[in-house]
């Protein structure tokens, strides 16, 4: 052995990595965690990105930085990243800190693995049973079977390609050439991920047939119906309709079981995008939201947005129990061998396009055995109870325009008029003053890092909030910070 | 404020939570990180699927567990689950542990994030350009873009979404109707993930054209200059050629600069899958092997391979600086608002077909700068040289017959042939029983724990050992291990 290199660091410095740790820890405790959940820290400390490169010390070099140097760049990571976990953090689907779940991240960092095999995986394995199990029942999918995704986007694609594999099973094997332009349909509120999926499938943007909604938002079944006749009519195959629960911007629930009788009338694949609202499957008293979920082909579901679970995790149902393996599966001979000493049955991947598959199952199981089911229903009605207090709050405050009456989940949208702006006719032009007041405010909370909240237009609505009720731990007082913070920061428009 | 409901068990329950932390923190350090990486301890407890499942408290209940009940699963959790950071772990293409890359990733889960916008990802939106650009200088892209996906077969999907779109560039609207068969070439030991993609993306698994390979498991570039010829004449449209930079069982490395001058008398686009083996390029010495990458059009690289940065980890790169952001954008409004006050350039999510997408590139950007990038180059280097090391031990040892007498990367391929089986003739029924003996010695590592590599059959060649150098921390004494420990196990068969 006189040919041992010892070119290794690891040997030599892995107690310098333990130190690092022990360093690093109480500084993300601290730092992260405690005080960026703190009410009376900064939600973000802004820096143009020019400045921010700058400022940070992130270049990689040839030589190795030290510990010291280490912990001071990690400190400016913490300094200047989003504290998502903030109570004032409104601003996207997800929001909040579950510390069961950061310690079930962790976990499953120290325990590194992916979720192909039982083999390399066997703990995870049987807890993606019983987790997606358990939301299979909520799903009411009893024969179903589930996958956890890289995120709702990649969910939703799943779900495109089993119903277009439904209807052309052998467009595995032959591809789609020579087959008839095929169309989809979902409302013109839907998440924007079916037409990433359909252009990636080769489907075509085009091809994905925006239907119109209510005022409220909601996919109107009869237009539904007369959007798959005309395509039929065209000449084009529909092969899915995906109906929205909880839509991105306005929260709003497509009506399931009037979309599943159009459906079934065509035959066509009902999928749903719960991404974002599925969570109301939790609780007995909001799932009436999606009433029908048991007559649809397939389910998107993303914990990481609605039920607190840190990114990613996301979840895919379907009805049909053997459809996602053959859709999918390859059969690789060097990771699924069939002549292993153990029930082959338990080696999950081949379900799914990836090949390695990070287990996203742990750090929802910990935050769900540590709540238990009712506790998560719980929180589930107190974010929607304060959404409701908030849109009843901005109804009877001055310079606040609902832009629906009646949210149906957590997003509360709205116009902030200001005060030079109130009591004057609603022409093109003061429309257009108005659109420029949601930005304008934006800058200066984001400057000030007291709440995080986001806008956009939205079809012919100029430029309004979308206050976003994640965080589990949503309290009343924050909803009252919402509206008062916004005043005071707009006052002077 | 009345109407307050105290549903809310983060708020009566955070200091449980911080409680359940502290006592978790010390147990994976010690069960999971000290002795899950120890030479004296177990790399796997192993019990089948169902007796794991009596043994397991996994089961969700209506009513919450304690810290206790939540501490106490959390031990068995680390105890069965798979020690891939142990020094015996060989059995995939990802192993060892990186403390710098753990704690980068528990500093990733307490700021948990989502890397589209800079709005809410300031910090990791320039860590991306740092890392990435950092990569594409190696790959010898200098104009060229980046980003992280969610695996290596995602990353490789991109590469046939980008290198249709090329041939195509209606194909994002209008959808493949109408267009011709297309296909796609790669050799006969590329990963399946090539297959994956061309049937999610509508091409068809039969129409990935499998190029032979030669003995070393490379592909032979006259074959592939023949294989386009016969799919044009065919009538077939090649969109694109994949070269592997290290295949997943023998770690072969295709001839880039040879495959190159075809795909270029083709206009071909040329993708480099370096999953496994594209950490070469870190280094003076070995990126020979990768002689010609600048002159390809993409490439996949997994720092969660051979790099040993946790998973998932994996990069997607392109010569065309454009082209990402053409073919994957939907510029939703909601999140890519064109009106926001900070340079909007700096919102690179679009580029993704995702839409949240996990923060990946922190845990590699602690290690690469813990490291320097020299040393990073040493590592590397050292697992090449334990692999050779072993070849050289296993040629000179009784009972090991190797698959390739020179691997190219840090796969060692090998059977082993038990004394009852030594000096016989080497008929077909004697290869009959050389291929249940891996089977059987895994099933015996397995349940003893000691150790563990995989197996699989390859084309004509029966289940031979695929014994995988991926941990940077890896010995010559581990290299000894293996050659002993299989006799061990197999001196009876
Ligand atoms: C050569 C090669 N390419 C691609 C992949 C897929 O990478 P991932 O598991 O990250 O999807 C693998 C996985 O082993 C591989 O070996
Ligand atoms: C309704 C809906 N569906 C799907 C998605 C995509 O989910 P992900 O970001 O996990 O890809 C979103 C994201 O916000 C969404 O709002």
């Amino acid at each position: 052995k006189g040919d041992v290199i010892d070119t290794n660091p690891q040997n030599a410095s892995v107690e310098q990595g333990y130190q690092f740790l022990n360093r690093l820890i109480p500084l993300m405790v601290k730092d992260a965690l405690r005080d960026g959940t703190s009410v009376h820290n900064k939600v973000v400390e802004f820096k143009h990105p020019e400045d921010l490169m700058k400022t940070l010390d992130i270049q990689l070099r040839d030589e190795p930085a030290d510990n010291d140097q280490l912990i001071q760049a990690c400190r400016q990571i913490i300094t200047y990243s989003v504290k998502t976990g903030h109570p004032h953090f409104f601003n996207q689907l997800y929001g909040g800190m579950d510390l069961y779940g950061v310690a079930g991240s962790w976990l499953t960092e120290a325990l590194n693995t992916s979720t192909y095999t039982f083999e390399v995986a066997p703990v995870f394995t049987l807890m993606e049973k019983v987790v997606l199990g358990e939301m299979l029942n909520l799903v009411e999918f009893p024969d179903g079977d589930a996958i956890f995704c890289p995120g709702g986007s990649m969910s939703n694609m799943y779900a495109l390609n089993l119903a277009r594999f439904r209807c052309f099973p052998d467009i595995k094997r032959t591809g789609t050439a020579g087959l008839p332009v095929m169309c989809v349909f979902t409302s013109d509120k839907a998440h924007y991920s079916i037409s990433k999926g359909a252009a990636l499938l080769g489907i075509g943007v085009d091809n994905v047939i925006k239907v119109k909604t209510d005022p409220m938002g909601r996919m109107i079944p009869a237009a539904l119906d007369q959007a798959i006749s005309a395509a039929k009519a065209e000449g084009r195959v529909p092969i899915m309709t995906n109906a929205t629960a909880g839509t991105t911007v306005l929260g709003s629930y497509d009506p399931l079981d009037e979309i599943a009788d159009v459906c079934t009338k065509h035959s066509l694949w009902l999928h749903v995008d719960g991404a974002w609202g599925g969570a109301v499957l939790l609780s007995d008293k909001l799932k009436g939201k999606m009433k029908g979920i048991e007559r649809c082909d397939s389910l998107t579901w993303n914990p990481h947005k609605m039920m607190g679970a840190p990114l990613q995790s996301s979840a895919f149902f379907t009805k049909h129990k053997t459809l996602l393996s053959e859709c999918h599966s390859a059969k690789a001979k060097y990771l699924f061998q069939q002549d292993k000493f153990y029930d082959v049955s338990y080696d999950t991947g081949d379900k799914s396009v990836q090949c390695g598959r990070k287990v996203d199952v742990l750090k929802l199981w910990v935050m769900w055995k540590a709540k238990g089911s009712k506790q998560f229903a719980l929180e589930i009605e107190n974010i929607f109870h304060c959404a409701q207090y908030l849109t009843r709050k901005l109804k009877s405050t001055e310079g606040y325009r609902l832009v629906l009456e009646e949210p149906e989940c957590t997003n509360v949208c709205f116009w902030y008029i200001p005060p030079s702006l109130r009591g004057k006719t609603e022409t093109t032009e003061w429309w257009n003053a108005v659109s420029k007041v949601a930005p304008e405010i934006k800058k200066r909370m984001v400057e000030q890092g007291t709440m995080l909240v986001g806008y956009q237009p939205d079809g012919d609505r100029v430029n309004f909030f979308r206050m976003v009720v994640a965080n589990t731990a949503a309290t009343l007082a924050d909803m009252d910070f919402v509206a008062s913070e916004i005043q005071r920061l707009g006052k002077d428009l």
